[in-house]
């Protein structure tokens, strides 16, 4: 992307747009058109709202963790009624309390499912396509909207089989990009339900930027040279094996950082293994220990950035993350920061938890 | 040094070139000039033989690795007869052997002494000050000519107290940038000697160079992009601070190198802990280990590159670089990147060489 910017209305973006347009579909494995907005995931978020929902319409919600709380706020905020399913933070959304409250909804109020898919505040990963069947038994008509931000390219993901009506997601996760690119996944009903939105827009506007994305352009300037970066993360995720093998570095990186985790006596604040977050693994610190401090011996130390706890587990928890352009070495550089970490900051734990990921890390290389 | 390339004959690049010749400087410890040639370090070799010496002229040399070697073998295709004391590659240049041939040498006929400060295919680091002293006891007027290649920036070198003449550098170690400049760090005595040298020379000639320097320019076109890059790399080193932060972060990830060898149970190559080379360990791998296929398997499975065994230790041993642009968490990435190799590849070894390494760099980081 350190190239100088092109003429956006050109042929040669036209080029680089279409292919773009194009092959970013397999990542959300979907056939159905991905549309990229020059904006964070928050925009993305706000896009699938306005174009598929109507103000005043209600909403189901799931209280996952801080992401899943900002988004109900940003529904909040355009006029939505959020009937949020509260939760613990240790523990994904459970398909049975979405059953029931959709069961319960004889009238058809609730007219979408906002799911995160991977809480990145909590290291925890939810089930959407048990989420779907549950939907589904119901025979309730709303629609399932899905943040796949810190997930998208990092665990797998099915928009098109698990019928996913739209997946949000953004560029600075698993993408490997700088932030600044969002995106929304489409389904052909949410496209149909686009048709009678009532909600005000303009820049998030879908029809519009399908009807230019045909001809490989955008209704307004886009982000051109993080398109160029995007070419380019499409095709190392290609080449390292788009779709299985870069979800199997991810779970296998995951899973040696809890190894970790739990060699060091500590806690992963995940509660269900199988909802173990293949991006992001938040551990619990021991009662007493002052988590901003441990981060920022951490960072003075060893310039290693460590994740805070975010809402309800600050100050209790840390996260370690663990996705992108990231690998065997660069992951024990990690938990060798934060073991020596550990040790510098007083805090109570077994020493050697970074042996145990190496030995799970080198078992695993032996095929 | 990603930026466009600036006419080297206008103002801009004279106060650019001015500024690097000036902060060069203090890398090599001296106030005397430094020269700055595009080259490789093979060129600065040469640019100290032809513009201190003559042809036919006999030198002294050491034989403490391969770049001991290649430097004797550079001088003879120059013309020059060179005397190599012989060595067994594990230990540094000895000073008794230097005085006992420079003392014998009652005719004066030994116009230099070669001496490689740091070996980088042994990792072994010779005591330049010991040399000069014995030297200096031999009241023998040889020019003391120094390859600090691998040394500069990594280990304690000053080129004008310990009474060097030459001391030869590049640009691809310790000044952390890509190959590309050679250097001439000179004093008095050897400005005195190229002024009756009778080498043919151009590219090399130093008269020409420093007469052009003064105003902040070169003879020929230099490799503008790369002194950029080497004004950058002299702020690096002076934000963390030179001579002894550099130094002592070098020292200590060469120590803790060195406890993940003897936790491998392996035997670092280097006979004589005064000698431990700061920039590189080499490992001997136990008999029977197929050293290519080891390096191949690290290399494959984890992304890393660790040298080869060169010349007279090819296939015996190998080695970890632990210099330049180098920190705690990429040292632990490296030594895990080793002992998970040793591993796969069934090297006989101990287990947790890592965490030898990462209680030392913890407990040096405690103050």
């Amino acid at each position: 992307m350190d190239r100088p910017t092109i003429d956006h209305r050109g042929p040669e973006f036209a080029a680089l747009a279409k292919e773009c347009l194009e092959d970013i579909k397999a990542v959300f494995q979907t056939e159905h058109p991905v549309l990229i907005f020059p904006s964070s995931g928050t925009g993305a978020w706000e896009a699938a709202l306005v174009n598929t929902l109507n103000p005043g319409d209600r909403v189901l919600a799931f209280e996952t963790g801080q992401f899943a709380i900002l988004w109900a706020k940003l529904a909040e905020n355009l006029g939505l009624k959020v009937d949020m399913v509260p939760g613990d933070w240790r523990h994904g959304i459970d398909p049975a309390a979405a059953a029931a409250k959709l069961s319960a909804d004889s009238g058809h109020e609730i007219k979408a499912v906002l799911a995160v898919h991977n809480e990145t505040s909590t290291g925890i990963t939810s089930d959407i396509e048990d989420l779907r069947a549950a939907m589904d038994n119901t025979d309730h008509p709303a629609l399932l909207l899905v943040d796949a931000v810190s997930s998208l390219a990092t665990a797998a993901y099915r928009h098109q089989k698990w019928g996913v009506d739209v997946t949000v997601s953004g560029s600075q996760k698993g993408l490997m990009l700088p932030p600044g690119l969002g995106f929304n996944a489409v389904g052909p009903k949410a496209l149909e339900a686009a048709k009678t939105s009532t909600f005000p827009k303009g820049y998030w506007r879908w029809d519009d930027m399908l009807a230019f994305n045909e001809k490989g352009f955008f209704p307004y300037t886009p982000a051109t040279n993080l398109l160029y970066a995007l070419k380019e993360s499409l095709a190392m995720l290609r080449e390292e094996g788009l779709y299985w093998n870069v979800v199997d570095r991810h779970a296998r990186l995951a899973e040696a950082t809890r190894r970790a985790v739990l060699g060091w006596g500590l806690e992963i604040w995940a509660a269900n293994p199988g909802e173990y977050s293949n991006s992001t693994t938040a551990v619990l610190l021991p009662e007493g220990v002052n988590e901003a401090a441990f981060r920022t011996l951490v960072l003075d130390k060893f310039n290693l950035s460590l994740g805070a706890g975010l809402g309800k587990v600050a100050g209790k928890v840390f996260r370690i993350g663990h996705l992108g352009d990231f690998n065997d070495l660069m992951l024990a550089g990690t938990l060798a920061g934060v073991e020596m970490g550990l040790e510098l900051a007083g805090v109570p734990h077994r020493k050697g938890g970074i042996c145990a990921a190496l030995d799970y890390l080198t078992e695993t290389r032996k095929q």
